[in-house]
Parts: C-alpha cells; structure tokens; sequence
C-alpha cells in the first residue's frame, strides 16, 4: 500500500456555507504527523455520482482513502451503499451488530428508531471498525490497486474516536521510515526573525524537515526527523533552537501558553490575579480554559471604565488625569492595586486601545501597556500592533502572558 | 454561463495540517447566498500537475470556478502560469501594473522585492481584478465551455476583498432567479423542538426552502424564497414564525446576541456591569468584541475564588457556607452586589461547575445558576448541560446573556 492519503469529506451543510469542515482539517494533522502526506482534499455533497465521481478520480499515487460522512443515519447510508457497490459487494443485515446497537442505546436511555436498523445493514467486502461514541460502525474496503479506503461517520468525535482505535494503530504498521514531529511554539517573535536566526544554521541539519506556522499567538515550528535519527539529532537540534531563539520558545508540543504559567505558579505555590481593559476579559477566558486554574488564579477584573480602574483597582485620578487610562504609569497602578486587594502573589494588567475608535496621533489604535508583578520583579511594554479589534484583542492578551510568563521564568 | 461553482484552494500549509481552510468555507457562504450552488470543492497542492488535474476534472455542470492561491508571491505565479497555460495564454510583463505596485509599496515604506517583478506578469488571456488590499492581482478566464475561472490571493483579506468588489458584482448581474436568504438566529430551544413547532406549519410555505444550522449558541434557521416572491412570501412567513418561536428568535440577519443586547441597553440608556464565576471571562470577551460597548458597558468581574466574591461582590459568607457557590442565593447577591458597587442599571451573573472536577451529586458537572437584573425586573434560572469544560463555557455565556435580553424585551 502506497502511503500517500486522499480525504474525502462529504457533508451537505459543509457545501452550503453553514459547518466548517473541520474533520478534515483534523485527520490531515493526524496523517501528516504519521508521515503520510495529503495529496488531496475533495469535499462533496451525498450524492450517488458525485461519491462515484471521486471515487474514479483517486490518483494512481494514493494508498490510503478516508472518507467521513454526512450527519445522519439516512445520509451515511448512500455513502455507504455507494461505496459498497462501487468495490463489488452489496449490504447484508447483521443481527449481531443490530443487538450491539440496541444494546448501546438502551443504555443511554434512548429510544431505538427504525433508521438504526439500516446501521446493522454491513457490507459483505469490507471489515467493521467498531465505534465507541456511537452507532455508525467504520468501515475498511481494500480495492484491486491494495488501496485502503476508509469510511467513518461525520460526527467528530466518532470519527476521531474510530481513527484513533482502528485507524492509526494499522497506518502506524505501514512499511516504510517512521517519523517523529517536533514542535517548538514561539512568541513575540517575527517569522522573518526566526528566519534570520535559523535559516542558516539548519544547514547543519540535512535530516531534519523544518515547517513554520505562523498563528495570532506566535511562530510554530514543526521540526520533522526520521525515527532513526532521532536519538543521534534531537538533543543538537533542541541545543541549537534553545540557543538561537531563547526564551521565544515557550513549549515544546502541542500546549497553549496559558498552561505553562499554569505550570509555573504551580511549581512555585504563587497565586495570581489580572487587571484587563483592552482585552476585555479575553486573558481571564484563557485562564480558565486550563482545567484546574483556579487553585493559582483567584479573579479577573474587567475594569473598562475609568470609574472602575479608581475604584476597583485604585488607580489614582491624577494618574488618569496627567498621563491618561493608556500608559504606563496607569498598568503600574492597576498591576500594584489588584495584586494589593486581591492579595495574590504575582498580577498582570493590560491597557490598550482596541479600536476601531479612540485612537490619536501619539496613541493610535493599537497602542497596547502591559505590566506584569512578582514578588521579585516589576516589567512593563508597550507594544503597537493593529490588525482590527478582534485580532487586537488576541495580540495584546498573548503579549501580556507572554511577558508574564518571562518574569516565571 | 451556468450558476454551478466549484471552488480549489490552494496551499501546501493547509494540506500540511497547520491552517484551517478558511477561504473555501467563506467563499462557499457567499456564492450559497448568491444563489449559486457549490458542487464540489478541492483543496491540492501547489504543483503544476495536480492544478492541471482539477482544471480537467471540473464537472460539466460547472460554470463558475474560483480558485484561491497560495500565500507568497513565488507560490501564487505557479498557479498563475498554470492556468494561464492551460488556456492557451502567456504570461507578458505589464509597465504599468509593476509601476502601481511599486506606488503601493512605496505608500507603505516598503522595500520592493524583486519578487514583485513577478506579481506584474499578467495573463494575455485574461482580465485583471484589482486588489485594494495587496500586490497580486485578481484574474478571470473564461474558457471554451463559457466557465468564469477566477484566480485570487490565498490571503484572506486580499481574497475577500477582490471577491466583494470585482467577483460579486459580476455573479449577481447572471441570468438566472435572483433568490433571498432569511436568517433568524434562535437560542435556549433544542433543534428538535423548532421542528416540532413549525414543520407542519411550513407545509403552508412550499415556496421556501428551510435550513437548520445548530451550533453552540443556539439554532440558526435560513429561509430562502425567491427574489420575485418576497413581497408576498416573507412577511407571512415572519409572523408564522414568531407565532411559533417567539422570544426563541433574538435576531434576524447574522448578528450576535452580544449586539442585541448593546442595542438594547443603548436604547434605553441603561449601563450594565457582568459578574462571572465559571464563564471565566468569557461573557466579558463577548461583549468588549462589539465596537463601541465601552458607553454601556461598564465593568466585568471574574471572581472566581470565594474570597474574590465576598470582597469584590459583597456576597455574604454566610450564603456561600449555607448554599455554597453554585447556587440561586449566591447569584442573586453576586448581581445585586455588582449593581450596587458599579452603579450600573442593568447587572448580569453566573456561577457554575465547568468541570471536568467540582461536580457533586445534587450539583453535577455543568450546573449553572444565573441571575439577570434590571431596574425592572430580576430573573434567575438554573442550567445543566455537559459537553466539557470549554463548551460549557460557551453555552453558559449564552444562557445568561439570553437572560439578559429577554429581560430587555
């Protein structure tokens, strides 16, 4: 089998503007980081020629096929029959299979309607993937090239639950080099910077496939080494990013950078609270995201109006006054005051205009104070960033823990 | 030409698992809402044979095709040569389109690469569509059949806004029944339940077609009618459904409960403080996305730990021990407490178990009391719902502004 993949998505409500296609954005991940490369996507509505059409149209190059189905009973079942006739075989009712789904249903409670019996129907050349979240068993034909086409209900987590049980351990036993993928995240760091700093000295690293993925929060890289190699290369290849780019890397693997502060006040018993204004309550959502936070982080403050930054917070009127709610002088304010009557360990405050209104020539939209407290040290920036308030907001909120986040350090 | 599209979008990144393919999604909104169905989308990489591939596998049917680019300029002229070839065209250097590049470039203190040489290498068998946002222009072929093939950057802001000025305006004058979409957004009522009240009713209205698009914050219906028949049609179908809907609907057209809400509360010229426990922010995130909320709204707290809640909120201790902080009591004072400290008119709390620990028997996972004031009016409900931490997020951010509206109505 040849370990080059195709995914097919079909889905109605994906053609019609309504559902992004996320699935199929999922299993690319997956297969890329299986080593086995995505020739082509095809998203298509669940019908009968338009399933045939791209079934015909698979290139001679891929061994490997997924395709995930509509929502529904009845819409899986042209997908399923279509595929079925297509390599040759016809449904037959499973009695045992149709147990096995009364069975999961009753123990949900749930009434059973006739449409499930049409998900006992099976083909007779294909093997069954069983399904732990639902009702819609996998299936698995092989054709007469040796290609492996796979077909999985549309239901995310369904699928996601039947490639990791049935799908991954068979792709992962493929003949051929086995792969391991490296990821630094970065942040507060330019993609052209990294470049820079980098570029050259990869040189060093012939064996080593190199991705950058640029997001709103920061630069990811996706280092890419073959299994062998990966003993005698990742420790020198780590030594040399750590050297290069420092304190930018602020994980390695798939983590958000609200679970290393997490991490980091753990480690040391701090606790925390934040001051936001222009973020508007965007750091305190991250927060809390991280299960469990609230043994380190005890609250958030919103504080929008000036009002609120005198008397939430305490920050003075002459402060506001003479230097204005953006400046450095208010975040030192707003940082001191909650850290003083939230009585927590370390603080972090945020001052900013997120527009599209209320900038000037000296403080345009964009212009974002930060200030973050230990019990050991005391930082501010400023930073200038605008791409529109939604991407301002989620700017200023990755700085602000980013900047945090180096005073743990 | 025939109003059927088909949409390729290009991008090594995308089939690298690192970008979700936006573009695609988006531009199949659109071309829905135009009335123009979208048969099938692709997504390949950018190489010459799999571009040649999908151009010669475009179905019969097919009239429209756009075919979204790379990100670099290097990658963008893979595709532009390609297609140029393909029909039957060159590329030649145009004077006059280097020298408006080099002017935009210059307006933004730009070096000029010399990448961009490339960018004014233009199609003879083509038109160009101007791109207000960027360097690399727009161009439509039409081919022997009389398909429209657009070609666009793959950066979203320079893609949209070539399609909104150049493509929208082309696609809207084809021959053909202009139709109309009808959104209205519902929250608080299951799928299931809409069906139940109007599936029956809507037999009355054969002349529309009826979608239903669930998400988290709720169940979106699209009615499209034909452009001929609104006159007639949609004010009947209007009453029809909030006959049967009522306060389910919060809006009509694709606006955010967090809009209503501003509008609202700008009309009665009333300010608003939010007080959040398992939210964590978000309801705060929500309201500070919609420009111009800061003359409203005034203040979000997230007082997550008990301490937070009797210092910031008032809430007495003596409720928290009696009826702990996931409970009616505690949000009646955590609003109340908010009002009186902020001075807002209006107040909005919420106080919950996002899990996945905390759950207790009589309070399982997911329980969240929420209390809504007014200077009319105050209103508490309890939800239990359980989809995770991070979706029980959302859906409480939901529930409680929906509390909040209704008690605006």
């Amino acid at each position: 089998m040849k370990s080059i993949a195709e995914i097919i998505t079909i889905g109605d409500e994906i053609l019609a503007g309504a559902t992004l296609d996320t699935n199929a954005h999922w299993l690319t991940g997956e297969l890329v980081t299986l080593n086995i490369p995505v020739l082509r996507r095809h998203t298509i509505s669940d019908r009968t020629e338009e399933i045939l059409h791209v079934l015909r149209s698979l290139s001679d190059d891929t061994g490997i096929v997924i395709l995930t189905g509509g929502l529904g009973p009845t819409r899986d079942d042209i997908t399923k029959k279509t595929v079925t006739e297509y390599f040759g075989g016809k449904l037959i009712f499973s009695e045992s299979l149709f147990q096995e789904i009364q069975e999961k249903l009753k123990h949900r409670n749930r009434t059973i309607p006739e449409s499930n019996r049409e998900q006992a129907m099976i083909p007779d050349n294909a093997r069954i993937l069983p399904n732990p979240m639902g009702t819609a068993a996998g299936l698995c034909f092989k054709d007469k090239k040796g290609r492996h086409v796979y077909l999985v209900p549309g239901v995310p987590e369904e699928m996601k639950s039947i490639f990791n049980e049935s799908i991954r351990p068979e792709l992962t036993k493929l003949p051929g080099e086995k792969i391991r993928v490296f990821i630094y995240k970065t942040t507060g760091i330019m993609e052209s910077e990294i470049v820079d700093r980098i570029d050259e000295g990869l040189n060093d690293f012939p064996m080593v496939k190199v991705g950058y993925y640029p997001s709103v929060y920061g630069v990811n890289l996706k280092m890419t080494v073959k299994e062998n190699e990966v003993g005698t290369v990742e420790p020198r290849l780590r030594d040399f990013l750590y050297n290069r780019l420092g304190d930018t890397i602020y994980t390695e693997g798939d983590r958000d950078i609200t679970e290393i502060i997490a991490e980091k006040l753990t480690t040391r018993g701090w606790t925390l609270s934040v001051a936001e204004s222009c973020t508007g309550g965007l750091i305190s959502h991250r927060l809390t995201d991280i299960p469990g936070i609230s043994k380190v982080f005890t609250e958030g403050l919103l504080t929008y109006s000036n009002e609120a930054k005198i008397r939430r917070l305490g920050v003075s009127v002459n402060t506001l006054k003479k230097h204005g709610a953006v400046s450095e002088e208010t975040v030192i304010e707003m940082a001191r005051g909650i850290r003083q009557k939230s009585g927590t360990d370390t603080a972090l405050s945020v001052s900013g205009i997120a527009g599209p209104a209320g900038g000037t020539r000296e403080k345009p939209v964009g212009t974002v104070w930060i200030c973050a407290l230990t019990p050991e040290k005391e930082k501010t920036i400023r930073i200038q960033f605008n791409k529109g308030r939604h991407m301002n907001k989620h700017f200023a909120s990755q700085a602000a823990l980013n900047l945090l986040r180096k005073l743990l350090l």
